[in-house]
């Protein structure tokens, strides 16, 4: 068979690391496929970077230029972002190329322009490497679980927020110490903010729920809390409670629509989830007929993310001269089928909550806590004091039972309205993951 | 698209779980594949079950008269064992039926006469149901990770005896007991010993291994060591060392051939697959591009299994029209890429271990089993003096740094030769998953 041409947009880590897979492992590849994949055309800033890492491979500064030509057959985006990235996506989607990408926003962002367009042109848009690297996660939900109703998805899916909080966890350091820690190893930007504020895992539940649902990518009704306003002690408490403080993206399908969410969240330390230290990534999905299966490795880095990119170059190799009819459809479910759905507002969703409160050392004040909770119907699992602040100040941590987001926001008011407390209750989300 | 039709042998435990899945998920997975999956005939010993079970499908008394049926485009094969299925499926492929099958110890054991017929008569064989259950660990192997050059994988994937283990271990009690409990709660059949004794994760780990490295199926050079012989006092040991005892299903490429082998082992407590508890299994994938991959789920039961099987109807409904250059490999490798390899034979491989010594507590003999290792060169990295068993006699428990398995051997004897000590000599291996 003859080879699979191969444009390359980009050659920065995951571009690079793209060239050496296919370089290094170039024959189990094609004991593999039963074909060569060949890098005929390269477009990057930096002319000689490309020369070096593709020597075979035609230099064309205009990404314009490359999604146009006729000796490539699967355009491989990995510019990110949505400027030059969208428009020369959009445009070989146009030109009848296929594509690969590892680019979560532009998915999330602009996934319902470009997932119709690619239908219309009869072309494969391919993205394993947009979630969670090199774990095959959107393989596992659009095939391996085809034959399941999805009920929810929780993942640990942004390595550097993770290893922040691995950290911070093991060492007792407060997050703006970590934080320099994981920026010197190269495991934060220098801008953070992308990482640790959840932007980055909110593009990848978003992109999770709508495979998992069949719905439209909703980005913009993600909820996103980042870890930055995490305080040590809330990690201490919350270890000491039997948990461990994780940022997760969570998506779950209830009877009035779907909950879409990323933020701190306190899972029993028992979960396999809660294990999962440093840079790595694992996703947790509960589907009707299998029941909990979880997915865990590397979310990022070069070769890892390098390892998904090929697999879906494999994939489209082996449908590229196919017919049409028959193919994994891009959102898991047929374009037709793919229905909006109600995304919950945060008032809305379910949710057990960890409460850290700082009193005035006084009788009573449990017992006023304890009143407000239960008016709001709010039941209480554990209601601990924890260490005195001063003399006059007690800190005392709450874990309810599970409850109407709305409902607890109304009770923590209602606290902080009271005299003996002070402002603002630390609250952070609770879950068993045994839904 | 007009729909598929499925003939199904057998409605045991999995095959009723996939009329189940089929009947209740119907909607979904129509919304998903863009058609309908039929059962349009059945084939089973109680005609009453079928019936119940299938109620329009046809009643098929004789299995070779269902494969040959102008009504059924997949033979779903759920009868197990060796006999009449092999004869059943061996037929269907003759008469141009795809396959799916959740029978793992046919593959192992004949999946070299199965694949070669299947590829001349250009049908698909699917599998993923005959390894971990639900987990689509299969795809994962074959089309996730086809990137990567894969260098050892190690499973917990005999549900059965990780309930076993993970009881011992948290009960202390002994190993006879707790079978009894797991065969009271349905966890391990009456004769237990195809579970227990490593078969049953032997023919998995061949299939795994088969699949990893291009290789035919080498079930006959896979060496079984089972759980049934442990000694819940090593379980007590291993755990005050930091690590945990589980049944793994082990292969590796080294320069001088594959290891293929299932055993008790050690591996330290921190690492994800230590804490896979109860009838739960997980598979650990190490490759080159990717690193450290792992996959979690339930490794049995009718309607995790059921998934897996609609799965793969899935992907032949996909392809059933379509081309045969393209598809997916059968054993994740071209058929002519597919190569026999050496397997070793256990003194040639490596490993750490685990040795457990009754000996006569007196001056000198720690010094003699440290020199008769030494000899070895196998280099310790804790010896220990665990409780003294009556007056005379201490028990000693020692670690080992890596080392091929036939010089521990050696030294082992050479300890079992001393007058000051009991034979025999308890000996587990340790992986430290770090490869």
């Amino acid at each position: 068979m003859k080879p699979v041409n191969i444009g390359l947009l980009g050659l920065g880590t995951v571009g690079g690391g793209t060239a050496a897979v296919l370089r290094d492992n170039a024959e189990e590849i094609s004991r593999r496929l039963g074909r060569e994949i060949r890098i005929s055309a390269v477009c990057d800033l930096s002319e000689e970077k490309a020369r070096q890492t593709c020597p075979s491979a035609a230099f064309v500064k205009d990404p314009f230029e490359l999604v146009a030509r006729e000796d490539v057959d699967v355009v491989v985006e990995l510019f990110g972002g949505t400027g030059i990235a969208k428009d020369a996506v959009l445009k070989a989607i146009e030109n009848g190329k296929h594509i690969v990408t590892a680019n979560k926003k532009l998915l999330a962002e602009y996934g319902n322009e470009i997932f119709p367009l690619a239908e219309k042109q009869n072309v494969i848009v391919q993205f394993e490497a947009a979630v969670a690297g090199g774990i095959p996660i959107i393989k596992a939900l659009r095939e391996g679980l085809a034959a399941n109703r999805i009920k929810s998805i929780a993942g640990i899916i942004n390595g550097t927020s993770n290893f922040i909080l691995s950290e911070m966890r093991e060492k007792g350091s407060a997050f703006a110490d970590v934080l320099k820690e994981a920026q010197a190893l190269g495991y934060a930007e220098a801008d953070p903010t992308f990482d640790i504020e959840g932007n980055d895992a909110g593009h990848k539940i978003t992109i999770m729920s709508a495979l998992a649902f069949g719905t439209p990518m909703n980005f913009s009704a993600c909820y996103l809390e980042g870890i930055s306003k995490l305080d040590s002690r809330d990690i201490k408490y919350a270890e000491e409670l039997g948990y461990r403080i994780k940022l997760l993206g969570i998506t779950r399908k209830t009877g009035k629509g779907i909950e879409l969410r990323v933020h701190p969240t306190l899972i029993p330390e028992s979960r396999l989830l809660a294990n999962v230290n440093g840079v790595m990534n694992a996703v947790r999905v509960n589907a009707d007929m299998v029941g909990e299966t979880l997915y865990y490795g590397a979310g990022a880095g070069a070769l890892p993310t390098a390892s998904a990119v090929v697999a879906d170059i494999i994939d489209i190799a082996r449908l590229v001269e196919a017919d049409t009819a028959h193919r994994v459809p891009h959102l898991a479910f047929q374009p037709a089928q793919v229905q909006a759905q109600t995304i919950l507002p945060m008032d809305e969703i379910t949710s057990s909550y960890y409460l850290r409160v700082q009193a005035k050392d006084e009788p009573g004040t449990l017992g006023q806590i304890a009143a407000l909770l239960a008016q709001e119907n709010v039941s209480i699992e554990a209601l601990i004091q924890k260490g005195v602040i001063d003399q006059t100040t007690a800190e005392i941590v709450i874990l309810t039972h599970s409850t109407v987001e709305k409902h607890i926001k109304s009770a923590i008011a209602a606290i902080e309205a009271l005299d003996c407390v002070e402002k603002p209750i630390t609250m952070i989300r609770m879950e068993s993951l045994h839904d």
